[in-house]
């Protein structure tokens, strides 16, 4: 617990794993970000020092976080002169570990497979965290961070990380986007949106008891043309989302009795 | 309480309504289903006389509850020989309720706004049921129902209910697809489709705090062309999934700027 930590960005997976990290006795020791109110309010919440100056970021930390934008790691990375080969990890489920490389021998992961938001408190220890890194003794490193964290962790490795994060593009931004889109035809209805919270946490409880695919209700999975035919009407000019709308429903009724999608 | 209900239907809208008829002390008299199996599980469940017989059904209800598919609704009720003028009612999101006036005098609609599986429990309670009658007396008769089944009831017509039952599409068909896709990802890269329900759980009670918009994370939302290739990389020779992903995203980012979709 005594190794010194650095996290570099404070968005919304810096914010959680800086809090989870400081709740759990870790020395976090600075935070890096190029936004002054993102590091000073990361910084007040966690009363560790914080930088906007990248020549600022301490040279002798024991292990730096990249929670940054997936394309923005390598670029950052190159502008540190990290001293005595430090433990590089970061937090994208899309990119390689190799992408650290460059910079230190030494090298891994940190995936939090959750939905963070600034405004919204979570349980860190409930999010399944999957960790990897490029030698056994840096793997155990990150294992005993990531166990001494959360609950659930898993060691994974590149290639199955990023098929984990295009299943959690699924099932997160775009059930989401879903929601987004309901909120959007109540609103210009004048319903509230409170009315349909409970159909929304149902749909997701349901899948603790039933796949998702048994769990499917609604007009396309019973090939109801005229509800449909119905829907797309309401949806007036709108060409995109009635595009939307048909494809989804065509799909899920395709998917009905099929193995799979792939 | 003394009024005596048949339900025509026993799908997943009719067992969850009819069990809660029978426990708030209704007189649920008969179950019309033209499943041999579904009408003796319903009646099984409930204790309540089933038939499959559309001739053997009680001409002297009250009131008659149909839980149908939405285009068959009609073509039931004529089959039925309605005496002095009973009470009936749809559970349709998307059917007028002048459907139903062809039949009886006395019309209206009890539309329960959740997703119903039969093997899965649920407190009807909690349901918003939404509900509707051709006449002041028969609003109020619907009204006494909906309170007694349920805590949150609205009265709403034809044309909000409709409207409605889109959004509800929306927010929980659509979003259960997408679990669906998430679920076969999973699967086809032998990843246990467990890792990824606490992120299905939180991407759904996170609207509790925030809207639905403010809530969207993920590479669209970003723009992080370098993700959402790898994505569509990974997606590899499935076209229409492709084109999904593709049209998800580049909607979620136009949406960020407006103030909505319509």
């Amino acid at each position: 617990m005594t190794r010194k930590i650095v996290i570099i960005g404070a968005g919304n997976v810096a914010t959680h794993l800086a809090k989870a990290l400081i709740k759990e006795g870790y020395n976090l020791c600075q935070i890096y970000s190029r936004s002054i109110e993102s590091a000073r309010e990361l910084g007040m919440k966690t009363g560790v020092h914080y930088t906007t100056n990248i020549d600022d970021i301490y040279k002798q930390a024991d292990i730096y976080i990249f929670s940054l934008s997936d394309s923005a790691i390598a670029g950052v990375a190159e502008k540190i002169s990290f001293e005595n080969n430090p433990l590089l990890l970061h937090t994208a489920g899309s990119v390689s570990k190799e992408v650290l490389s460059t910079f230190s021998k030494n090298y891994g992961v940190i995936y939090p497979l959750q939905t963070f938001s600034k405004q919204r408190e979570l349980n860190f220890r409930e999010v399944p965290l999957c960790y990897d890194a490029n030698s056994k003794s840096n793997t155990n490193i990150v294992e005993n961070i990531s166990t001494t964290l959360c609950d659930k962790t898993y060691h994974m490795g590149d290639e199955e990380r990023k098929k984990l994060h295009l299943a959690a593009v699924f099932a997160c931004n775009f059930s989401n986007y879903m929601y987004s889109l309901a909120e959007d035809v109540l609103d210009k209805n004048n319903i509230d949106f409170e009315i349909i919270k409970p159909l929304i946490q149902e749909t997701a409880a349901k899948i603790n008891d039933l796949s998702p695919k048994k769990a499917q209700t609604g007009p396309a999975i019973r090939n109801d043309k005229s509800t449909m035919n119905k829907h797309k009407e309401l949806l007036g000019d709108n060409a995109e989302l009635k595009k939307l709308y048909t494809f989804i429903s065509n799909n899920i009724l395709k998917f009905k009795d099929k193995d799979g999608i792939f």
